[in-house]
């Protein structure tokens, strides 16, 4: 009997996967990976294959969208698939369990760390006031969502942090910048109108998290924007409502001037 | 020089900690724990310590909100503090991480799985469109509150997910039942009446979230409110708007009826 494990990879290097991810993908047969829904900057898949000791298979986007291969290998072996962050956060992987459980293959789920509690702990800002998150696409040819304009607009109106995923294009090698995304941000502002964001928005960035020195920076929109970030995956969080403890966490552990404390 | 190692244990068992975890607590002078924020039903201090091979000195609330044991020790040695979930996510361990700072303590956090993503993983729902998360507490005398039904009634108007959290109270060794949440949520609508949640309210309860054999079920509020869910610590999904892919996934992944499918 064949069955699918979707192992979480965690978010930084090899060594972010628990202990039991580790045992499960020892004792598979055959490892896929893809590195399309979200990356490991910190590591190789070389490195990934010498902590496991197996190989492992990478799938593009297309042979992952596709399942096939997936679906017969599991069909009669017992197959991981590796997934950076929790395995089980793109749309791709729940269809791949659906497909997996229509063919009677046995699923299982070992969850790793994912950006969407990670940066919030990081940045010292309460989990429990993040509203929905929001992600900004790369612009293409008339295609410039202003989507997550309306998200932050929303969560702001209700006092809510508001975290920010920035577009990976795999393909090309290409991780959106925070000063990018906050480039991005002020375009929608041009576009829309309605004082959502503007250069003195307070911003807070977060490269490389999960790493021995994650970069954590907060400060006014119009700062952030000239600064670079360096290497690693980048994201943003724009608060809402402050608590005196956590402008205090900015300011302390990110940098952000001490006026923000005042102005709570 | 000493040094402050915030480490995840993740979600239910000794083995959910990273590598990465597993390594910088072996590397500590001194390691302490606390239970009572969030708690592994999975495993026991015993064989956390058998794991990480070093004894571990279990803080109760008052300890730990006191900090100072934690600070004296952290001032010349290298201390790992384990936390279930993500070592981050209460305030707790961000004024502590603050006043180390204050202390020039040097600091780190190695992260851990969080049940604000492995939940919303696990059910099959989009991450994405979950709002702001609820917890429930236990009533007290005089203590009632119904936030949590705000939160719930703000999110479904914006057609978004609820996760909620369920209380827990580590001195009597109470973990909130995933039918006594339901209970006292029908009591909050009793309270306020403003057809926020019914009898026929589709809910998604999860418990025993990290584990091997986790459970899942969807369906009405009125059939899972007399169901158990056993053993380990439960939580709430109350779904705003289903995509068809949400749908199927409650249907074939934690038994909601068929019906759903056909409501979208």
């Amino acid at each position: 009997m064949g069955e699918l494990i979707f192992i979480g990879l965690g978010l930084f290097d090899e060594k972010d996967i628990s202990v039991n991810g580790l045992e499960a993908a020892r004792e598979c047969d055959v490892l896929f990976a893809e590195f399309y829904t979200a990356k490991l900057t910190g590591t190789t898949v070389g490195k990934i294959e010498n902590l496991i000791g197996k190989n492992i298979t990478v799938l593009d986007r297309e042979k992952m969208e596709k399942q096939d291969i997936i679906i017969e290998t599991a069909s009669n072996k017992k197959v991981g698939v590796l997934v950076a962050g929790d395995p089980m956060a793109a749309t791709t992987h729940l269809a791949l369990r659906l497909r997996a459980k229509e063919n009677r293959i046995k699923t299982r789920i070992i969850h790793g760390t994912s950006i969407i509690a990670s940066a919030p702990a990081l940045s010292g800002l309460h989990i429990y006031k993040f509203g929905k998150t929001a992600s900004i696409p790369y612009p293409r040819e008339n295609y410039f969502p202003t989507s997550p304009y309306e998200i932050l607009k929303e969560n702001l109106k209700n006092e809510l942090h508001t975290l920010i995923l920035l577009d990976i294009d795999e393909k090309e090698e290409k991780y959106m910048r925070a000063n990018e995304a906050l480039k991005l941000l002020l375009e929608m502002e041009k576009e829309r109108k309605e004082k959502v964001v503007s250069n003195k928005t307070l911003v807070c960035v977060l490269g490389s998290v999960g790493s021995k020195i994650p970069k954590l920076r907060a400060g006014y929109l119009k700062d952030l924007s000239k600064e670079d970030f360096g290497e690693g995956l980048h994201c943003l969080i724009i608060p809402g409502k402050l608590h005196f403890m956590e402008a205090e966490a900015l300011v302390e552990l990110a940098g952000a001037p001490r006026g923000i404390i005042e102005e709570i």
